[in-house]
């Protein structure tokens, strides 16, 4: 049993919450899939629960993503339908209507009613969505759905993947075990046209929708919204989260401890996929932790870990173990975040590679094994304000763009 | 001789007009440059003339950026002197003084006062520069400075440039010839640390300093600022104009056919220029224009054009020869740019790849043709207005980032 003030991982993933059941399939949605690999996943709550979700801020918006965002507003959600192998995004009103029926065959299939399905799909991007695949083996994978089906529906979301992403945490709330849980899929856009993060997370605590949702927002600004790949942002992303909690469970309420201890173990699980994702991006080889402190603003903060997190030099440096932080200086030069070049210092894993904007005396072997390392932090130090912003990222690798050079 | 209407392209570069001289010699500024290529370069005008310039809008400036910047208020400027193997910059205090040493040591080899020569460098940041080499060499570089000096000038500055890169222009105002001409070296940060952009040119047109500075300016906003490789900025981008024209030519005034002429000309070899910078890009395979119409406003076009062109994931997939549509539509999405989803036509070559934000029935091979290309065009259509904006780039290549990843 966890104590009342602590949180902890427990095996298990999108079912390990009370009430929750997955199962999941391989229907053959996409015509150049050889595998048998599972394509399409159901998620579902046993009793009546309520959702909360984050979508992409793309302006391009998958068809999925415009039916969640509708679904939501339904004051009970008790099911998520997911595949993989094509992203119906880019397909028009026909997309549209596709998303539609793959919630409305969910919804028949479990008694359930259409708004109270959500809908995410990932693959290719411009291809119609074979809905009569799904629809065909919608019935049977409801029948087999049980409380052991979360790492058959973690691995039929996969695309470019090489590993399912499957956690769960738990804590209590006086005395009674609260469970948060959920599968994940990769980060970058992925395979030919494929696009991207996609988060299914469940809960058996009891909140309300609009607690949930400020929740679910603030674990995700902590998160998924820090890190970065490739810097492109798909039509697709999509994080969501049912809670079912019984009546007679506490209440969470905002402004409490037990609501605080519910926030942290939300954002701990979300950092524990983000981190996963960005471990298992595409082809690359090193995880970097970009820091920057001392910004006159959170928005400079913002733009110039941006700035550094996706330049190419400066990720190309990286990938070579090449201590290179005037690449650094640079970027942060053209972010658009405030900067006096002669106060900024740099730091590799906490060893000082430039101080006021120019070269320390640190031997450049010593630089060179801090990012050599397989992960490390760069640290600037803008020492023009109090903001500070961190965001996740990676190398650039021959092999990552090889693998993104299409078919 | 052109005639009255038309510039024509003639041979030579930065001492094609009238009145300029150039050489270059090799001083051993970088420590690790093994070759005898030169690394020292100047250019200097025999009579009185004006300068224009438009030096990284980053906000951290090599110390010869900053230098030049000061020096551009003299009313009369004659010479510009150029070194590569180390950029100057993020140098501090020392990197400044070092600048004006080396203007001062081009200056007194050739009789003019300080302020009167421009300084830029090109290479390692971060390095302090070695100016005594510079010194040393400068008399001995001065003496045999001549009329034939600008092909030697353009191999100083190259960097990881294959090629040097020189070109000339000639037009007439009334019936008297004018020239321009000039070098210039590559784009893409450049080797470990190596920094960027710098273009060197001359005219014998007899021009008022501000009216020159607007003509540069204005062809700079059309050449150079729509080029991108990498989309990282330097701290060294320098462009600069001397302007020798004789008090009894013909003046130039803004609002004349002469001025127009002038100004078309000097674009177009703005315009060569930063054609030869892309094609000679970084070992990038392809080049690219991106030209996106039909926004709502300039800025959105330029967000949406620049977005296309620096997603890594959209440059993987020309160098992949994928005629990968959905990749432009997502980052036109996430560009900032005011989009209808519905509404974007999206064509290679002009052979039509999305219409209305889908899928057209063009066979995937006629596509993939057009992506084949070493040269094709990305035509994006927002049907939003009538604002547009083009830019120049390049594929992302495996051997792009062998190339970057430094030591």
């Amino acid at each position: 049993m966890p104590s009342d003030q602590d949180w902890k991982s427990i095996p298990g993933g999108v079912t390990a919450a009370a009430g929750y059941f997955a199962w999941a399939t391989h229907c053959g949605i996409s015509p150049t899939g050889s595998s048998r690999k599972p394509d399409l996943a159901v998620i579902h709550s046993d009793r009546a629960a309520v959702a909360a979700a984050t979508f992409t801020t793309n302006q391009v918006k998958a068809a999925p993503v415009r039916v969640s965002t509708m679904h939501l507003r339904s004051a009970s959600v008790r099911a998520i339908v997911l595949n993989s192998g094509n992203a119906n995004a880019c397909t028009g009103l026909p997309g549209i209507q596709a998303a539609q029926r793959m919630a409305r065959s969910t919804a028949v299939a479990l008694g359930l009613k259409e708004e109270q399905v959500l809908v995410c799909s990932t693959g290719r991007i411009g291809v119609p969505l074979p809905v009569e695949k799904i629809e065909r083996a919608m019935p049977r994978m409801v029948r087999r759905s049980g409380r052991n089906g979360s790492a058959r529906a973690a691995r039929a979301i996969m695309t470019s993947d090489t590993r399912p992403k499957e956690a769960a945490v738990q804590f209590s709330v006086r005395g009674r075990p609260v469970t948060i849980g959920g599968i994940a899929k990769g980060a970058g856009m992925i395979d030919p046209n494929m696009a991207t993060m996609l988060c299914a997370l469940t809960t058996d605590a009891n909140i309300g929708k609009r607690h949930l949702q400020r929740a679910l927002s603030e674990a995700v600004e902590q998160s998924f919204n820090r890190i970065t790949v490739d810097g492109d942002m798909s039509t697709n992303d999509t994080v969501i989260l049912l809670a079912n909690g019984p009546r007679d469970a506490p209440l969470l309420r905002p402004a409490t401890a037990e609501f605080g201890r519910f926030q942290a173990a939300l954002t701990h699980l979300c950092g524990q996929f983000a981190r996963m994702i960005v471990l298992d991006g595409e082809r690359v080889s090193k995880f970097v932790e970009v820091r920057v402190t001392g910004a006159a603003t959170r928005i400079d903060a913002r733009r110039a870990a941006d700035a550094v997190a996706n330049s190419m030099l400066v990720k190309c440096a990286w990938y070579g173990s090449d201590p290179n932080w005037g690449r650094i200086l640079d970027a942060v030069g053209y972010s658009g975040a405030r900067v006096r070049e002669e106060r900024v210092d740099i730091f590799y894993n906490g060893v000082s590679a430039a101080r006021g904007g120019m070269a320390t005396r640190t031997p450049l072997a010593k630089l060179r094994d801090a990012v050599s390392a397989a992960q490390f932090t760069v640290h600037i130090n803008l020492h023009l304000g109090l903001a500070e912003h961190t965001i996740y990222t990676t190398d650039l690798t021959p092999a990552y763009v090889r693998f993104n050079m299409g078919e």
